[in-house]
C-alpha cells in the first residue's frame, strides 16, 4: 500500500515537472511512510525514497517505516539529507510551502546551493483526498468510539458539573474505549458560552435550562473522527429549540444531498438555505465542514465559497451551527464518507434533541 | 501589563531597526495580546498595535484582547491586514521566519508590494524568556496541579494496568485537579520501554520489578509545568536502583547550582558530571532541560552545547535521565524558577525512590 502510495506521488511529481519531492508535513509524512512520531522529512526522488529522523526515533521509525531507505543522523534533518545526498543530481526539487518555513527554505538554499527547489501545494494532499478501504475502517473505528463516548457521557451531565470536568470525563472514555487519543482538545460550551463556536472548556458549571454542546473526536492509528452533538439540560426557551430544529433541519438535509461530483459550495448552500429559511442565517458563522482523515481537519474545504468538486472516496463533516451572542449555540456534527450517489454516515449518535 | 509588553517589543523592534513586526506564531500572539484561539495575527507598529481574526473568534477576541485594535475579517489573516492598511508607511516590517510558511511569504509580498520584508527570529521569544510575576503564579499553580496528579495517581498504579490506562487516568485526573488541559501527552513508559525517552502510552501492561516512568504537565492560563517521576513497581534490579541514585543526585546538584548568570551548558554539566562520575554518562542522550512557560519546550536551551547565559526570572526545566536499552530507563525532571542567587523548585513532588 505504501508502495502505491509513492508510485502515485511519483506520477504527480511528474504532472508537476518535479523529479523529487521534501515532504516536512508529519501527516503527509505519515501517510507516504507510516511513521508516527514528530520529528522526520521524507524526500521521494524518481528513484529514490529517503526516510530522516535522528536517534530518538530509531528504534521506532525501524519498526514503521517500509520501503524508505532510513537515515538516523544527528545534523538536523535537512543537514543529514544533504550529507546523505539525497538531491544529487536533481533538476526540479518540490518542497512544500505551506509546511517549509521561511527560515528552512533558507537553509535548503544554503545546503543545496545547486538544487532548483519549486514550491509546491497540495501534492500529498491530493493523493490522500480519496481514502482507501484501510483508511475508512480506522475512521469508522474511530467515530464508533466516538459514538459510545458520547452516549456514556450523557449520564455525567447534571447540573453542578463543570464544562472542565465534562471535558476531563470525555477524554478518559474516548481511551477506555480504545481511542489512541482525542483528536484535538475537547469542546465543552454550556449556555451562552456555545455561542462560541471555539470554546474552551472552562470552570463554569452547567445549568438546568441550558444548551451543552460537546465536540470532540478520537483517533484510530492516526485517523480522526470529529462528532459534536448538543443536548438540552432540562427545558430550553423556545428559541433555541428553533435554532436545534433548523440546525438538525440542515445537518439532515446535506447529509441527504451529499454525493461526488457535486461541488463543495453546492453542499453548503443546502444546509445554509435551511438555516436562512428559518431565519437564523446570519447566526451560522463558519462552512458547512472539511474533510477528515489523518488531520482532523483537511481537504476539501466545504464552505460557500469553494468551487471544489467533491469525490467519492473522501470523507467529510457536516456541522452546520446556530450561535447566538448571549443565548446559546447549536451545532451538529456527522462524519460522512461520500459515494457516487449518496453518501455514506459513519456517527450514529442520535440526532433529535436529548432532554437531561 | 500587556501594555508593556508592547512597549517592551518596540524598544527590541527598535534595536532590529524594525518599524513593524507581523507575529504568526500562537503562542507570541497569545503572549502580546491575550488571545487563546488558534486563527489570528498580530501586527505591531511604531505607533498601532492590531489584532485580526474571523467571525468565529469575534466574541472570544472582544473578551480576551485588550489595547489592539481588532479587526474581524472575512478575506483571510493577511488579505484582511493588507485591507486594513496595516502597514502603511512601513519602511522595514520584520516576520517571524520560524513560523511564517513559505507561501505565506509569498502573500504577503503579493499583498504589500511596497513592504520592504525582514526575516526576524526569536524577537517576541526575548521578551518573553524572563516572567512576570503573573506567569510564575501560573506555572506554579499548573506544577501544583501536577504534583497532585501525581500524589493521586499513584494509587492506580499495579500490576496488570495498562500503559495507556495510566496515562487516561493522568489526563483525566489533571483536569478533575483543575487544568485547562494536558500540556502535552503523556509519557507512560514502563519497563524496557522506558528507555525510549519519547515513547508513547501502548496497550503493555505494567509488572511486578519494573520501572515506570510518569512525565506530563498541566496547562493553566496557557502556562505549562512539565514533571517527571519514575517509579518502582516492587523491588527492581540493582542497576536500575544505581541508575535512579545517579539521576537523582544530577536533578539535586543541578537544582542547587542554578541561578540567573550561570550559562546553559555549566548548568548542564552539573549534572552530566554526576551521571558521569557513576558510570552512567553514556545513558544520558538529551539535553538538562529547557524553558518553560506558553510553551511547553522554549528558550533557554539548556544544554551542553548552549552558550546561552541563563537569566533570572527565567523558568526551566532540569530533567536529567539515564535510558538503559532492553532494560529501562529513569528519569527526574522538575520546574525552577530561577534568580539571582539561586532557585526555586515549583514542582514539589517527592523525588527519593518510591517502591509501590
Amino acid at each position: 500500500m505504501t508502495d502505491a502510495r509513492i508510485a502515485g506521488l511519483r506520477v504527480r511529481m511528474g504532472e508537476h515537472a518535479l523529479d523529487a519531492l521534501l515532504v516536512t508535513s508529519l501527516p503527509n509524512i505519515r501517510y507516504l511512510t507510516g511513521f508516527s512520531g514528530s520529528h522526520a522529512l521524507a524526500v521521494v526522488t524518481a528513484r529514490n525514497a529517503f526516510f530522516i529522523s535522528d536517534s530518538r526515533y530509531a528504534l521506532q521509525s525501524a519498526r514503521e517505516v517500509k520501503r524508505f531507505r532510513r537515515i538516523i543522523g544527528s545534523l538536523g534533518l535537512f543537514e543529514d539529507a544533504a550529507a546523505a545526498k539525497t538531491l544529487r543530481g536533481c533538476r526540479a526539487a518540490g518542497f512544500e510551502s505551506d509546511s517549509l518555513t521561511y527560515a528552512q527554505y533558507r537553509s535548503l538554499r544554503t545546503l543545496f546551493p545547486r538544487v532548483p527547489f519549486r514550491p509546491t501545494s497540495g501534492i500529498v494532499e491530493s493523493l490522500a483526498l480519496v481514502k482507501d478501504r484501510r483508511e475508512v475502517a480506522c475512521i469508522e473505528e474511530a467515530a464508533a468510539i466516538s459514538d459510545s463516548v458520547f452516549h456514556d457521557v450523557l449520564k455525567f451531565l447534571r447540573p453542578g458539573v463543570t464544562e472542565l470536568e465534562i471535558a476531563a470525563e470525555i477524554s478518559w472514555l474516548n481511551r477506555q474505549r480504545g481511542a489512541e487519543s482525542d483528536a484535538f482538545d475537547v469542546i465543552v460550551a454550556s449556555g451562552p458560552r456555545g455561542a462560541l463556536p471555539h470554546a474552551r472548556p472552562t470552570a463554569r458549571k452547567i445549568r438546568r435550562g441550558e444548551l451543552i454542546l460537546l465536540d470532540f473526536g478520537s483517533t484510530i492509528r492516526g485517523y480522526c473522527s470529529d462528532l459534536t452533538r448538543t443536548v438540552a439540560l432540562g427545558g430550553v426557551p423556545r428559541r433555541l429549540r428553533e435554532a436545534y430544529r433548523a440546525v438538525l433541519e440542515a445537518n439532515e438535509s446535506a447529509a441527504a444531498s451529499a454525493r461526488g461530483g457535486m461541488t463543495a459550495r453546492a453542499l453548503d448552500a443546502v444546509a445554509r438555505g435551511c438555516i436562512r429559511r428559518r431565519g437564523f442565517g446570519r447566526y451560522f458563522i463558519h462552512s458547512l465542514g472539511h474533510g477528515l482523515g489523518l488531520r482532523v481537519h483537511e481537504r476539501p474545504r466545504v464552505s460557500a465559497l469553494s468551487p471544489e468538486v467533491l469525490q467519492a472516496g473522501s470523507v467529510i463533516t457536516i456541522e452546520p451551527g446556530i450561535y447566538i451572542p448571549g443565548s446559546g449555540g447549536v451545532r451538529i456534527e456527522d462524519d460522512v464518507l461520500l459515494g457516487d450517489r449518496g453518501c455514506r454516515v459513519l456517527t450514529r449518535s442520535p440526532r433529535e434533541l436529548i432532554v437531561l
